[in-house]
């Protein structure tokens, strides 16, 4: 059954792989599954027919058959329980990287979109210059916290998993703020996950559609 | 094999139900599973033991056997892929209730989150007053599309579910501010899910531990 997923058809960051999309390719290319891409505009992802796929106008949706989903984290869940290559077979470990998934998604990532929201939709509000350490100190605080648990070790938890590849991404969104340099094992953490030849493959094919376009605003 | 969940010995919230714990309490006892609860001081909550089990030293922890997990939202998945009550035997139904679950804690909880960080943490900076309404339009930004789609519907998608369970919790945390009571139809399937009575099971049990007690700050 094909698989079709929706990405923009002109990415905000002109293709540097933050849009979410890039998770989902990443995830299907660790998964050795082929997809479709649907790109998608500005003004029809606020219309009808994308609501009825994604109730918050956003990208990505995933459609195989009858089932249409939304949110990056239940689609790489999805696809990580079909195929192998994102999460173990031992029961323990596969609930861990589960719980990996989901501390991305709402215990690290939530500090990091104030630091966007801060910088991008309040950039030129009177308060933000001031008020721009506390946010990235609450980044800093929780950046603290995850270098602390993951240490020398190469992944969260054991093997590459479904949660490195949502952590990972998720780090990623720091990269343009410096944050993340100054945590080196982070950094280096990163850098591991963009390494592996599936987040290339990934990276490329959204690069591919957004190359020679400029950023949309 | 017995469960042991963590709460805060004392929640800042004194016992509005509000604190993490009452998602995986009120999860379980959906299902039907009794569990037991360790309390846990805030400086407990920052020392070696607790961050083995929590890496941001934070409350639930979820401890079965041999395994430990922290992260309300894959806590209440693990309750509810091992027990009925919480899920589809229908595999697409499944992975949309796992969907509004993520959308509960990525794409709903985050701007609510702002919000709470808006009005307590940063509650006494100067630029609050002329901030608070913009945050606070980004809450009904979010909150008029999951009306949209819940519309008329009991649940967001056919029978109750954990889905249900973590939006409901999510958008609790909003009663304070007064911007659910602009959500009659959210409103209403917020007073539907304190309604069933696990809910109403794991309400108590959080206030049995808080009642009597000062919030802690």
């Amino acid at each position: 059954m094909a698989i079709i997923i929706t990405a923009f058809e002109r990415s905000p960051d002109g293709g540097k792989g933050l849009a979410r999309d890039t998770r989902v390719r990443w995830a299907l290319e660790e998964a050795g599954q082929p997809y479709e891409v649907r790109l998608v505009s500005f003004l029809e992802m606020k219309e009808p027919a994308h609501l009825r796929l994604h109730p918050f106008g956003q990208i990505p949706t995933y459609e195989e058959g009858d089932l249409a989903l939304f949110e990056t984290g239940a689609i790489v869940l999805h696809i990580a329980e079909r195929h192998a290559g994102l999460l173990s077979d031992d029961a323990n470990a596969r609930a861990r990287a589960i719980t990996w998934m989901f501390a991305a998604v709402n215990t690290v990532e939530p500090v990091i979109l104030e630091l966007v929201t801060a910088r991008i939709l309040e950039g030129d509000k009177p308060w933000t210059k001031e008020r721009l350490p506390l946010v990235e100190d609450r980044v800093r605080h929780r950046l603290g916290q995850l270098s602390s648990r993951l240490g020398d070790a190469d992944w969260l938890d054991g093997a590459f998993s479904a949660g490195d590849l949502m952590m990972v991404s998720v780090l990623l969104r720091l990269r343009a703020s410096g944050i993340l340099g100054e945590f080196p094992k982070l950094a280096a953490y990163v850098a591991r996950g963009e390494a592996r030849p599936a987040y290339e493959r990934a990276f490329a094919a959204q690069l591919a559609v957004n190359a020679g376009k400029p950023a949309a605003g």
